[in-house]
């Protein structure tokens, strides 16, 4: 017999899904100037929401950037308080062309929702929102435990907005644990916690020559070329195994202990279909003494996004640029210290550069890598809630994504997080044509419903 | 005395400069599909002033891409025939930002002419159009000399209209020689004559890797990066002495005469300020072995002009690129053909692909190097002609830049190119705040009259 809860979640499933598709209509892009409006528009609407289903001091808090939305509800007394976390930004959509339907026009094919944020994260935020709809319908406006919840629309850019909130108010936010849905399950119907993250630095390089553009006729084999010497810099950087050559880089670096090497061991992973299916490249790179798995989960990586400057239309241009730039990033693993690594990093660009050419290293943002005890009655919640909804136990992996609010939760606050999260591997994250699986989204309200119920005692 | 064609000249200077800014109001730039209609108008413009001069047979010739114009004045019997060459198209004005002011409205600054084609090549080609002007209206509609005169509008995308006409009807071009006004003055108030340019090959090196965008948390450390590839292959073509590390590339190599190296060592040459003043960088590069006017017009040079793909905006994304593209062309010096070299170089790129990566190269236009002889007629009578106008004698040099055409008609009409520029090194070419020296706009046409009149006979 289903709980009153799980009722009115089965009952209301459309209704949900509108309103998440209301949602994911807002182009809420954090990192582009030109939608400040529609981040602080997505912010007002989750904040009504949340008010209107019953959660309390609800609040728009103002920071340097995109606002942050706080609600709570605290009268469980003696129940474990939960921090619900999820961001209502997005990444930008580009290449727009790729995509089959307008990335803002939510879309539904084979079961899926397609759109920009269907699953990172406004379709996973949306479950906590939902979930907390359904208990408080069912308990004439009670939880079973208590809950804060915080959303923040700086997710995709670094979050320094709440990074600084939890620094300065640990007082708003005090809880036994967080629980963040950002993250995705091993493979379909397999319910999974994530109990690792890979940190990361995001940096810009750029590059000076000449004082102004020149000519390549005129100018070429004495001028300097500002990309020529960004790739002399960046092939410097890693080398064709995928070893990053920083010096001092792997220096922290702590393995994964053998029963966690073990059990990824045991995962269905499948290299040869990862690689046709998933990736869909010729061959995989990188370090081939590691497993895939170790390779992105426990294992630093260095990518370059994009290289801005010169001349990128159609057709020739003959042009020495004045200027370019490189959008790099590192992928940072237990124990490495994001301001450590950016320094070691700096030092070694800077050492490489050319003649002619000034070289300036930012720092964009970063985040601390992350591994969380699996042995506490939060995860035991969990994987029973999980075992209840998908009948399978629930499998533990990393993520070689990053999520920083976890440390800023684990330093300011002292919490650990449960990632639960229900995203699939070919959900097209940061990509044309993301999904999220509607199935998962009303699975995951259920399991969190019954999370939740079972924290607070009943069965 | 001046000569009447000289003084109608002189009468009319402010009205050539009113047309010359009408010209370069037309935004014919011929790489930008969404200006072709700019390029034909200017076209069309240009023959109806040839027209109006009293030139005969002119006509707008059609071509695969953007059209010819040509006229003809052919009674001086027993006189040379010259053919002027010219181009109306320009390049990009990109980035916009950085110009003063705006590429297509003309401005009078400090004695110059601001926009986009000022000096490249609308204010050079439309000298000979007012030189002809004026012989014409001094001499009842009569030329000391034959003349035909061709102008293009693809000169900035590689000229292949041009080039097939070439080809295909050299009767219809038949000359004994060919003028063209493209090239630069060695210094200001300094007469000077090219006699050499660089060839080119201009290339796009596209790399795949993973099937779509990927987040680089989730792949870094296992999908194939197009960035890295192209990074990793670029820094493996030239060295950081700037030497070209195509296997095969020096080949064909032909170092200047002595004579030539000997001259170039007496032109007022300060490598400091051109250093400084001109590039504006911290250092020059390339071969420390050859002198700076070696380097830019005796040796070969590879240069990356821009490289398009992933992430470019402001702020950060964490995008592995699906795809991810390299502009890179080679200037060529006397006898590398550009084919044979275009070979070399697609293998050694091809040999160096990474693993994961698929790499794309394609020649996009080329353009033949070219050295020309000094004895002749035609450079006897330019000479005297400048040595009128500028009281100086004139200075042979090379040019760095590439025009194409002048391969085609010495390999399909065989005849010389007299190459006579009234340009200045800091004229901007090719970058935001083109220019052109209004003085040398008018020496420059009265330079032409002369040259014209003395080939005729004329004192």
């Amino acid at each position: 017999m289903p709980t009153e809860a799980l009722q009115f979640a089965r009952q209301n499933q459309n209704r949900f899904l509108d309103e998440l598709k209301d949602l994911l209509r807002i182009p809420s892009i954090s990192t582009l100037p030109e939608h400040r409006g529609d981040v602080r528009h997505a912010a007002e609407v989750l904040a009504a929401e949340l008010n209107r289903i019953g959660m309390e001091h609800v609040e728009v808090i103002e920071t340097g950037g995109h606002p942050l939305v706080y609600a709570d509800w605290l009268h469980a007394k003696g129940k474990a308080t939960c921090l619900c976390y999820g961001h209502y930004d997005v990444q930008p959509p580009d290449p727009l062309e790729e995509w089959t339907t307008p990335p803002f026009e939510p879309a539904e094919r084979n079961g899926n929702i397609y759109a920009r944020g269907a699953v990172d994260d406004k379709g996973q935020m949306y479950m906590h929102v939902k979930a907390l709809e359904s208990m408080l319908h069912a308990h004439d406006g009670k939880l079973p435990v208590n809950i804060r919840i915080i959303l923040e629309g700086e997710e995709e850019v670094g979050g320094e907005g709440i990074a600084q909130f939890v620094r300065e108010h640990p007082e708003r936010l005090r809880a036994d644990f967080a629980l963040i849905s950002d993250t995705e399950m091993f493979a379909p119907d397999l319910p999974t916690l994530c109990v690792g993250l890979r940190g990361m630095i995001y940096t810009e390089i750029a590059a000076r020559g000449a004082a102004t553009d020149l000519h390549s006729g005129m100018y070429g084999g004495a001028a300097p070329n500002p990309f020529f010497a960004l790739c002399e810099v960046l092939s410097k950087l890693k080398d064709a195994n995928g070893h990053i050559l920083i010096p001092g880089i792997y220096d922290d670096v702590v393995a994964p202990s053998a029963a966690e090497l073990k059990a990824w061991k045991s995962l269905p992973f499948d290299e040869a279909e990862f690689q046709k299916k998933e990736v869909g490249s010729s061959a995989l790179t990188g370090e081939e003494e590691y497993s895939v798995l170790e390779r992105l989960w426990a294992r630093p990586t260095l990518e370059i996004h994009g290289m801005p400057g010169g001349f990128t239309g159609e057709g020739a241009k003959t042009v020495i640029p004045a200027k370019a730039a490189a959008k790099v990033s590192l992928r940072l693993v237990p124990d490495m210290e994001p301001h450590k690594v950016f320094g070691l990093y700096k030092k070694y660009v800077e050492s490489l550069c050319p003649g002619g050419i000034k070289l300036d290293v930012r720092l964009i943002h970063s985040g601390d890598a992350i591994v969380i005890g699996v042995d506490n009655p939060y995860v035991k919640a969990a994987t029973a809630a999980l075992h209840e909804v998908f009948k399978k136990d629930t499998v533990f992996i990393r993520s070689g994504g990053s999520i920083p609010i976890v440390g800023d939760f684990e330093r300011s606050l002292k919490i650990p997080s449960v990632m639960m999260g229900f995203g699939l591997p070919d959900d097209n994250l940061h990509a044309p044509n993301e999904k999220f699986c509607i199935a998962n989204f009303h699975r995951g309200i259920e399991s969190l419903i019954r999370f939740f119920e079972k924290l607070g005692g009943q069965k």
